[in-house]
């Protein structure tokens, strides 16, 4: 079929690992990332970047240094580019990433076993 | 609260327009704007961009000159530029578009009472 719909439920489906985006689509040098989150991750910020968060299932809290939002199913949030933040799911939550290609998970931080392979399409 | 969810469902109750998109949030210089669609718009492109739909609620149809795709909530397409698209919502359909700030909703076509203000918040 020429034209396909990309499904959530579909490609979600496809990978189980946390904290590892995958991606599903591109709009001109952005990119949609599908990612299944679980625990909590580190303190980063993107230096040249906004990102924006899209829950599909699950509850996600962003922290900031100074206050934090909490995202159900049907919710987003923007975080400005440069603006330390941390995700934390108590339980496995399955969001949308949608930011510019080759932005890494980890921005600038220490990431370690954190830092997922970039440009990873399913 | 200094940190705030968009909230989907929030956003669209605050206007009952179709075809008329209303932009909840900015991620650099790219908008995410919400629509309600029923009926058919006009064939028309975008010749510098992408665009992104992406279904909440309801079922849209986006027809292209060789074939079409058929949308879902939870299902999303991106447009490439240049491409010639017409949107049909046989019934009443909430859509989330995502393009670079200052696209028009009808593009180069002639949309006459379809073209829709630009950059309009709620």
């Amino acid at each position: 079929m020429k034209y396909q719909a990309i499904n959530f439920k579909d490609k979600l489906s496809k990978f189980q690992e946390h904290w590892s985006p995958r991606v599903i689509a591109e709009m001109n040098d952005y990119q949609f990332k599908l990612a299944k989150l679980k625990g909590e991750f580190v303190w980063h910020d993107h230096k040249d970047t906004d990102e924006t968060f899209m829950v599909i299932e699950g509850e996600l809290d962003i922290l900031f240094r100074d206050g934090k939002v909490t995202l159900n199913a049907g919710e987003m949030y923007v975080i400005p580019k440069g603006v330390e933040h941390k995700p934390v799911a108590e339980k496995e939550c399955k969001v949308m990433l949608i930011e510019p290609r080759g932005v890494v998970n980890t921005g600038d931080a220490d990431g370690g076993k954190l830092t997922a392979e970039n440009d990873v399409w399913i």
